[in-house]
């Protein structure tokens, strides 16, 4: 079956080639002659594992009822079965030369190499940024239109900074998609990939009230960098999905924050019972993750300034109650876990070690058999990979992510790259997969688009051409250090290398000074730096905003 | 049958009054003459129409499925039947005292009396904001729990303002609500009233994903005032409710400006015939009224900068139409008219006669046949009266309004108020029902408050005890005149004080720059207005905000 297929895709190319340019016929006869020797792969190690990704055709997702999680605030890339997946390999099998479906085909000698991104987080971001657009045509595909600055998400809950000041839009990040004649951005989730064809399948995202069905088309590339990220662990307990809050995208925050102001609200009203108004007022946080830790600070403050002063009917009811299985911030210095849990719990917020069995409508029921009743429930128990990696006919690194090598190659096919989240070095490798930080994509995004600056100028960026080109050295990452903030001014910061490296910690209002310098030279546009600014500034002075809208 | 309840409503008083204080016989005795007189009227000449209105009643008000029209951006306030209704009275008649539902209950003497608010626009807010918390309780309910700063509203729509800029938290305005014991913002909205017992009956609102049922409650009031607001006029067109959006609130403007980016982006997919791309991008607005105009304006400033240099694949293709059956502008002046016409044609804005019969999911028809394909709708052809007022069992003004005297008072019943778009003289007063503007809101809510600070010190702020406190000069409305901007820093400002009269009227940049001086300096807080400032100032450095969260 396999075999055939091949066969099938090199007459296809033989076809395809015939209505092309006339000069794309010894390309194509390459692509045949490779995939009938099946040799895609550049690293004879893993020889054996590639016989059986020889061809990594269109994954069969399942449906998801995606609309249900938005509902939840819960954002995934909409999975659909591609319905075209096998007409594509269907048509090329008859007579019809012109394919039924519309989109960008594979790109002409003498124009620019095209470089298809599926993703805009840190990784794809820093990418775009970097690219060299006189070089390479660029195309990005993600169901979002901007990068999250995540950091600071956690901040934009409770009002201390607008959701538009952690959005960047990509087209802030690389002008040449808005501008240039072939570079575009589509607001669409990739569905399916066939890397022998080059091509990627996408389907537009819906807005739920659209009259029409998701519009369908294909991209081809020269080059494909995935850098779809990663998607929240919830370890199958059950009830997760439905009734917690996960904090990685704006959405995820505005629902977070029009759920909290509404029981606020909600909680004032008279015909509350105490037991119902303490339960609608009880915020827990799961998982002692930077995030969690961080989300719990900013609610402490909130709690402990704007609630304080603007809700004083029910200021006593509400708590904050942050439970994990083990440490919080187990990966930082001793000291600053100490620090951290005095601060803490100095600011109100109950540190509770559990591990959640079940989650319902009101409450979550741990492995010891006690209930918590919540009214707000944020789920932070880091994230693993999403669906659609799950169901990619790729290698994968230890973990499940897609797996790569020193270049950030998926190395059993042809011109296709991983980043962030998404990816993580080969068992074959040797060497560990990072974690899933802000910090290692973008260093990745950075390592590579210097590297596709670079084999582009030497006329490698076309598809199939860069196999004999030096990549030079491989990526090594270098930790920077971890920030955390716990509320009230106050932060951590480890400097250290590793867990078990020794260097600077600090803890304190300094630390504090340091991650809001850090973040604000890091935002990407002077307009957000410009607005980060202004909002802790305005916080400051007049508190929090309190709206709710919508 | 209305004896008889108004028997039960009196032995309920005799009831409620051996359980509180014994100093209330008295007044409980009184409520029983004048309830069993029926002499609730204040202005002998409405003694007819008093007769059928003689005690409020709940108004049963059927289910709405309001849920699909917030899905559209159209928020409405949910008009459950109150099933309580019946059962207060039911109980009444029981031998049981306490009642089961729980609530405000009526002031007693020596504490101050309460002032029940619903609503949060511009009446409301203007009268919460003078209100003398020294001497009144204040009470406020309403699903919203901000005031919208309505006339930057199509601002926000673009990216040109921020959506907290224009949204000013009530407790921001009030502060008593959020910090003094007796005063309290509810966020609920009114589903019954109860004239005689001075009681209104609330439901809180749901956010959808909300896992219980809403809460019920009763406020008992000294003085009530009805600032509830209108309703987007549709005249019953097929389809305007489903398909077309309105721009009322700040989630329609969120909706619309999700609704825009997505078009903008959906159109540069390749798999997109010319003719739909041209649908997507074709934005019609329905209504050549100041909001109509405004709306109008904006979008072509936002095509005309921003989509030429970001969606520069398929800046030629989006398009601008306004169609209004009559004249745009039709209150202004008739040079500012023409004015406007001219300035907006030469934006690209297509001006079109005609009269909407029908409208689809991708299309509207008029009445002459024509087709009108369209991407994106908005319907801005002026307010009327809510489902709420409409089924109020209360005397109507002209037009279906709420009907009010010089005082704004509901001359039928005692102690009810109106204000806003939502009340209107009433015919026997001989004067016009006023216009729907935030304008005359704000005036009316400043007579109002300084009306009741003024009583209220004189004693008369509780139930029933106004009636021989001489209420001062009635309301005169002094129009100021009209303001609306057409788009590339051009405004009109009418200064006329009627239609007919003869005064200064002003086009131009000069005019815009008295136009946004006018509004910076009446955005409620300063906090707002720094944030106008500094999203205005942005917006000229680093142009409009395109990220789509959500």
């Amino acid at each position: 079956m396999a075999l055939e297929r091949i066969a099938r895709t090199a007459r296809n190319g033989f076809r395809r080639s015939s209505t092309g340019a006339s000069t794309r016929t010894t390309e194509k006869d390459m692509l045949c002659e490779r995939a009938s020797t099946r040799n895609y792969c550049s690293v004879p190690s893993l020889e054996s594992e590639t016989r059986s990704n020889s061809l990594s055709y269109l994954s069969s997702i399942s449906k998801v009822n995606h609309n249900r999680f938005l509902s939840r605030g819960i954002s995934i890339t909409p999975n659909y079965q591609f319905p075209f997946a096998e007409r594509i390999v269907e048509e090329s099998d008859s007579e019809c030369n012109e394919p039924k479906y519309p989109g960008l085909e594979a790109t002409r000698p003498g124009e620019k190499p095209r470089v298809v991104v599926l993703g805009t987080g840190w990784a794809a971001c820093r990418f775009l940024k970097g690219l060299d657009t006189k070089v390479y045509d660029v195309v990005c595909i993600s169901p979002r239109n901007h990068m999250v600055f995540t950091p600071l998400l956690a901040s934009t809950c409770v009002g201390t900074l607008e959701f538009r000041s952690v959005a960047e839009p990509v087209s802030h990040i690389q002008s040449a998609m808005a501008t240039s004649p072939n570079s575009y951005f589509y607001l669409a989730s990739c569905v399916g990939l066939d890397t022998g064809k080059h091509e990627v399948y996408c389907e537009t995202v819906s807005d739920g009230g659209l009259s029409h069905e998701p519009y369908r088309f294909k991209v081809a590339y020269d080059k494909l960098v995935i850098a779809a990220g990663a998607e929240p662990l919830t370890f199958g307990i059950k009830g997760v999905k439905e009734h917690a809050f996960f904090l990685r995208d704006v959405n995820h925050a505005q629902e977070i924050r029009k759920k909290l102001l509404l029981n606020l609200m909600l909680s004032e009203h008279p015909g509350i019972s105490e037991e119902e108004r303490k339960r609608i007022l009880h915020c827990v946080v799961i998982g002692g993750g930077p995030t969690g830790v961080e989300f719990s600070g900013e609610l402490s403050d909130f709690i402990m300034k704007d609630v304080q002063e603007r809700y004083t009917h029910v200021k006593d009811y509400i708590k904050v109650t942050l439970i994990e299985a083990n440490e919080i911030l187990s990966s930082f210095d001793v000291g600053l876990r100490q620090y951290a849990t005095n601060h803490l719990t100095k600011a109100g917020v109950r540190l509770m070690r559990g591990v959640v069995k079940e989650v319902h409508p009101k409450k979550i029921v741990l492995n010891d058999g006690t209930d918590v009743p919540y009214g707000l429930l944020v789920w932070s128990t880091g994230v693993g990979p999403s669906e659609f990696v799950k169901k990619l006919n790729l290698p994968k690194s230890p973990g499940g992510r897609i797996g790569v090598d020193g270049w950030m190659r998926v190395p059993s096919v042809e011109d296709v790259f991983a980043l962030g989240d998404c990816a993580g070095f080969l068992e074959q490798t040797g060497r560990p997969v990072l974690p899933a930080l802000a910090q290692v994509a973008e260093r990745e995004g950075k390592f590579l688009v210097e590297l596709f600056n670079r084999i582009g100028k030497q006329d490698a960026g076309k598809a199939f051409s860069a196999r004999d080109i030096p990549l030079g050295e491989q990526f090594v990452y270098k930790h920077l250090g971890s920030m955390a903030t716990v509320g009230g001014y106050k932060a951590l910061v480890d400097l250290r290398q590793s867990k078990d490296a020794k260097g600077i910690s600090l803890a304190g209002f300094l630390s504090w000074f340091i991650w809001r310098s850090a973040y604000l030279t890091r935002v990407v546009s002077w307009r957000n730096r410009f607005y980060v600014a202004v909002n802790w500034a305005t916080t400051l002075v007049f508190g929090r905003d309190n709206s709710r809208i919508g």
